[in-house]
């Protein structure tokens, strides 16, 4: 059995050095981010941007859209792209657009991304009233077709009711365990359970805000945590979703954080003094970086085939159970 | 050897009845019109109300995509719908929306319906520049991504030009020989030379205007002019593009005609007089009538093999070479 490495979340400042060194880290595939605040056409015009690397680099990138494009991956020294959205702006008030944009790629898409939005709540608003109307019909649509419910930023009812409502399995692309590293994006237990309960998979995030001790952070330690939720939910449902937004200027920071939707500036997880991304642990750079990760977690225990499935075998399974129409 | 029956233009007031009549006239692909003045947006609208037909019709039709889908639908008893435009707004003048529409299906596209486009000139305007800037990039990348050229409301020297700078064969999916009915959209004998010199198709129309004799043309003419062209040009460039405009109102013949660029009506090939659709002949009154132009052809003295590639394999061999990428 081919062991496959998948990252499943990484948002950098796309370019060719970037490219290069998900071929050095041995990244089989990786889910990118194209859309945090987009309309629909805002969001093609991100895939056409996509379409312009897969034609410049061909020898490094492709699309991915199958479970299937992880092997032609391995087999052609290629990583494969697989396209989400943090938020559900790309459909705007249209549940045709799912298909559509299913179609075009789509693999995953956040129901909400730290606001209200119209099909369910974010982790930062006072209140969650739970999946909306739009919410349930779109939930089944994305059922139907394969596009995959991510609720990384979204609240905890509304995760809850999303793992209920859905009748395929649900994601948290990228977040760590509320108990390890108690930050606003992190999940609790009894979310991580609605989660994985029915199949559904969760990415461990390296974004420092996430990590305990932040930047400083010791491998040892974000491998205690994965062990810890392996023990408490089953290896089985997890992976990484990394987060990575590398060489991504503060301006960057600032549409993820406020879009449009705002006049005045809103730190998220950060503040005033430190606007920006902050450095990432030491042990963890890059792409080129996985492999700590790896002897990381055979080092705390994990044995071998744990392991594979924790850098990428787990979402590789995912990939082929959920991205193909019901 | 199977053969295939395919019609490639039509344009009707879609509905159960009409699909299924379809299948009653055992076609088993149709190329269907879904933009005639959209933008991209509402184009991408129209393919959503396509994918609700698939979703409620799922036993008489399908989304068509390659040769094989034509396969496909014989041997599941139903009819694959193929996408075309007969004018380039759905691109807007955005040249990566070129590879997006084929990503949705979209595997024909006019430069130019009636009137000067961005790319190429229409067969109603007093002047043809030919070829324009942009348009020589966008047949390069509808070449690149397997996007097939129409010119079938263009005119001459545009169309001239778009067969020589392409380096895939094109198409006229539905006109007539001019020197049968000197209709304004009838090809002339060097834009057919053109067309089928370098490997394109034509579609032969049945649109009134476009007969001899308009509805009072007798099968026996159609095909004789089926017989002169196949003699000049070679019966293997040579297929069916009906125009079949089953149960429109008058209102979209209108919105054909006039779209949004005119706040004058513009009859086109109609008249003050007769404004709407001419009455079809009686011998093709819609999709259940194949079988009279199959036996009309036979008459006429095509052998067994001429008569199945005009009712079907000739485009079907086109759509195996011409749908995919470069």
């Amino acid at each position: 059995m081919t062991n496959y490495r998948i990252d499943n979340l990484q948002y950098a400042n796309w370019s060719e050095k970037i490219f290069r060194q998900m071929r050095e880290g041995g990244v089989d595939a990786v889910h990118v981010t194209i859309a945090y605040h987009e309309n629909f056409r805002e969001t093609v015009l991100n895939i056409e941007q996509w379409n312009r690397w897969f034609e410049q680099y061909p020898d490094l990138i492709f699309h991915g859209e199958w479970a299937s494009d992880v092997a032609k991956a391995r087999e052609t020294g290629r990583t494969a792209i697989f396209f989400g959205f943090q938020n559900p702006s790309p459909i705007e008030d249209d549940i045709g657009l799912v298909a559509v944009l299913h179609k075009l790629g789509a693999r995953f898409m956040q129901l909400s991304y730290n606001n209200q939005s119209l099909l369910a709540t974010g982790c930062y608003e006072a209140e969650d009233p739970g999946i909306t109307r739009m919410g349930k019909q779109v939930i089944k649509e994305m059922n139907r077709v394969g596009l995959v419910i991510d609720m990384s930023h979204s609240a905890d009812r509304s995760t809850i009711e999303a793992a209920d409502l859905s009748t395929r399995p649900i994601t948290v692309t990228h977040a760590n365990l509320h108990a390890w590293q108690p930050a606003l994006r992190n999940k609790r237990d009894d979310v991580v359970r609605a989660v994985t309960q029915n199949g559904g998979m969760m990415g461990f995030s390296l974004y420092p805000h996430h990590l305990k001790d932040k930047s400083a952070c010791t491998l040892t330690s974000f491998c205690e945590m994965i062990a810890r939720a392996a023990e408490q939910f089953g290896a089985e449902h997890f992976g990484i979703g990394s987060d990575l937004c590398q060489d991504q200027p503060d301006s960057v920071v600032e549409w993820m954080r406020v879009g449009r939707w705002s006049k005045e500036i809103d730190y998220g997880e950060g503040s005033a003094a430190a606007p920006g991304f902050p450095p990432m642990p030491e042990w963890f750079r890059d792409n080129r970086d996985f492999g700590n990760i790896e002897a990381g977690l055979r080092e705390i225990g994990f044995n071998a085939e744990e392991t594979a499935g924790l850098m990428g075998n787990n979402w590789h399974r995912f990939f082929a159970e959920n991205f193909t129409p019901e």
